[in-house]
């Protein structure tokens, strides 16, 4: 049964990298419709999102079954919950790929503000920190984790310059002003991306290095 | 040990009710210090977090305890699961309190743009979603979580209220518009505190009424 038990909890690992990588090209895709102001690619990426929900609602069916048909010891019960969460935040990052969607096609239908330079950054990034926090829950590497929790800041001063840079424009024209917010919410949407990345990878810190469960004051085994 | 068992969860049920009320606090008291003007609330706000990080994590381990110790069934199971995702959300509710602190401490420095109206009403709808979530999840009271789903169109509606009058304000006098994005971004983090509240109600509508795992195809308890 122990076999089995891994070989299910190797499943359970790569429908979750599966669930990562369509989330990354949701939001590599939802940018591109932004940068190519190609509003079909926008459209697509929102279809995708029923997808995702499906592969949530799986991935935690499955956690449920490992944990209710086997009894796993404590550090393949914490990665088992730990899981359940990172499904969770995989699924928000896919709702802000979508709301980044649903902006471009906003934006796409009025003339350019300005080239696009800080938010395709902020996006590759983002995508970058998604990636090594998820391969850093299913390595068990701390490290890496700790490199993308590192990586919010960049996000972060990112969103900042792409807000100082907007204000400029809107300060000097008010008719900018719609588009500039979107553009601002845009980059909001990507740090909320980084964000959940960075809780990924905190948790996956908290996994690896944490308090053991046998170290606890809890009450032993009855 | 049923009985133990059960003395714990309802421990785990109180704790998870006391930091569900510390959350909705600091909802309230980041709004008051904007409203009331008052710089003082906010950073008794923003040290308030510190309790909510610690809580948080001890609420995790008292759930991983009683998925260590007790094997429960597959209904007690899926409520622990859920609680744990639940703690997720409220951390990061008391992230989005913190954010508005911050806003109000730079929005607090400068003259007042307008009466505050739909922020405090926003505020006062998120905590109510807030409180009805939690109630929802220790009653396992679904009618009760799909009033809270309901009640987002509300949240929602009023951001974008919110948005349109701000806007008004910007096109007239450039001038208000980095006070303007300020209060446009606490009306977003409001927004995602309704957000969180409404996955909390979206997760009990599918603790109470989702799939029972003795319904699943998993093979049976080897």
């Amino acid at each position: 049964m122990q076999r089995h038990f891994h070989d299910e909890l190797n499943l359970v690992k790569q429908k979750i990298l599966k669930l990562s990588s369509l989330v990354e090209d949701m939001v590599a895709q939802a940018v591109a419709s932004l940068v190519d102001r190609d509003s079909r690619l926008a459209e697509e990426t929102i279809d995708w999102d029923a997808k995702v929900d499906t592969l949530e609602v799986e991935i935690d069916e499955d956690c449920i079954t490992l944990l209710a048909l086997h009894q796993p010891a404590a550090g393949d019960l914490r990665f088992i919950t730990t899981a359940m969460k990172i499904n969770s935040d995989l699924e928000r990052m896919a709702d802000q790929a979508v709301n980044i969607s649903e902006r471009a096609l906003v934006l796409n239908e009025e003339p350019q503000l300005k080239p696009y330079i800080d938010i395709p950054i902020m996006s590759q990034l983002s995508q970058r920190m998604l990636r090594d926090s998820l391969d850093a829950f299913v390595r068990k590497d701390a490290a890496l984790a700790r490199q993308v929790i590192e990586s919010d800041n960049r996000v972060d001063g990112l969103k900042d310059q792409v807000f100082r840079e907007l204000l400029t424009f809107m300060m000097e024209d008010p008719r900018t002003i719609p588009r500039a917010i979107q553009l601002i919410l845009v980059s909001r949407h990507l740090e909320r991306i980084a964000d959940h990345a960075t809780n990924i990878a905190e948790m996956v810190v908290f996994l690896v290095e944490g308090k053991d469960i046998r170290h606890t004051s809890a009450p032993p085994r009855a």
